[in-house]
């Protein structure tokens, strides 16, 4: 399934700009970044957990802010994308 | 349906700043800001393409970045979030 992940790290401390790596570096390994903060991932229910713990870990809940959503196996129809950087879709298919 | 709108506008120059300002300005009208570069809205289909509209006619699609990704009308499920700014839902409905 697909899972967007986007996100917002407090970085107005060098403690934030470190979670922001942190956060960018997790996802990096999990799937394609499409935006700055946006990350599109494709993961099955056991890796999904695992990503959100790992995520859960590196941020601040009083400072951060981190959103999931689950755009399912169906969901090339439900993006569609306009300017720089097209992702290659991790499928093999160019998202346009 | 829900409509996620998520962006990079390039802010090195003046022009993008100002860009990013309209493009924001245009999101806030139509929907609820979840994050910095992320709204969702609540939009029939014709709200929706006025407001792709009015947003391609804003960016440059040669150096920002513009996603819609279509979460259909059964979107609470699909939604997690963590952290700050907890979205209130625009029918009403806080989502956690």
């Amino acid at each position: 399934m697909l899972v967007l992940i986007t996100y917002d790290v407090n970085t107005e401390s060098a403690k934030g700009r470190a979670r922001l790596r942190k956060v960018a570096k997790q996802c990096v390994n999990h799937g394609q970044r499409v935006q700055n903060s946006v990350f599109e991932c494709i993961l099955d229910p056991g890796q999904c957990k695992l990503l959100k713990a790992q995520l859960l870990e590196i941020v601040d809940l009083e400072k951060d802010s981190l959103r999931f959503y689950y755009l399912g196996n169906n969901y090339k129809s439900k993006i569609e994308h306009y300017g720089i950087k097209a992702s290659i879709n991790q499928e093999g298919v160019l998202i346009l």
